[in-house]
């Protein structure tokens, strides 16, 4: 009864969560043989003032926003 | 020195929280021979469009709220 | 839906973990007003050399074990 | 830059494993705009013995083992 | 490729953040051996309504606020 | 009350354990106004095959072991 938990960046689209939960569950039900109602997906939403890379914040690295698009020096 | 993780969909009162706190922590003091202030307990609340088991996000099976009486299709 | 996550010391029984994840889960019906079979438990078991309070390693505080009768100082 | 956790049952090949994250990522990439070297995914592996639903050990509903096949009551 | 998430009671300070990512992220790289560039750290922020040490919450225990100084019974 | 969860290959001594717990604790105590004793630590290590960047296991990508100085490919 998998339990997956992705951690992102503040700033999806339901559309996008949408598209997320269930190409995941599709992907976790093909590969490890579980029910599809045994798979739960949790998306767990970070401000970039909250997360860092390389001792960085990534609003002071990338600016505000989410996804390549928005990230300014990368 | 235990530590308690309940992710629940947002919405629930402090009434609630008050008392599942209390009653947890009473239950892992009583079953694990630990003494009541190591017993750390944290809420962590998800919106419903952050959720989803069988692929489906909670926003778009149950509708908004919490608990089983807000939830349309189940 | 809720997910439990209960972090402990290594060292409890099965019989241990059975009532533990049992009255947990009748806590959360009662309290929360959702169904017995949403709510998971998850056990998530650590060595003592993994865990600290206070900058100390249980392992170095309390000596091996689980529980308070197994906790030389405190 | 994404982290992904998956809980699942032990017991899984390295090569469902190699699939599993390759193919996450690959999703995540492609629905969540964002670089493929960004996009770190684990597999945090339980014990049958430490995982309830519905107030029941899994050890206890499904017996030994992982994925539908072994789950001799569901 | 460590990742440090650390919970904290809401309400500290971005300056607070910097420091403590950058901080941690130097740690880690002097104890772990690891490149700066592999380390991620989130801050993962709780109300005080929803973190309870020995059955109670803190906004019961401490009041409104974060660190010791605004804990008013500690 | 902060509780730092630190996530990293296996394989790291129990000296290099006890440093990091300490040194972590006292950059918290420091820049978060919180007492020393508040402070929890967990170290929840992974194996390599339980690890992945880029869509790539780490014990793919680097091969055994754990840190730089075991990491052929970076």
């Amino acid at each position: 009864m998998p339990i997956v938990n992705i951690k992102i960046a503040k700033g999806r689209s339901i559309e996008q969560k949408r598209e997320l939960v269930k190409t995941i569950t599709d992907v976790i039900v093909k590969i490890l043989d579980v029910k599809e109602e045994w798979v739960s997906v949790l998306i767990d939403e970070f401000d970039r003032e909250n997360w860092a890379t390389g001792g960085q914040l990534h609003i002071d690295k990338f600016g505000k926003g989410c996804g390549k698009q928005s990230s300014k020096n990368e």
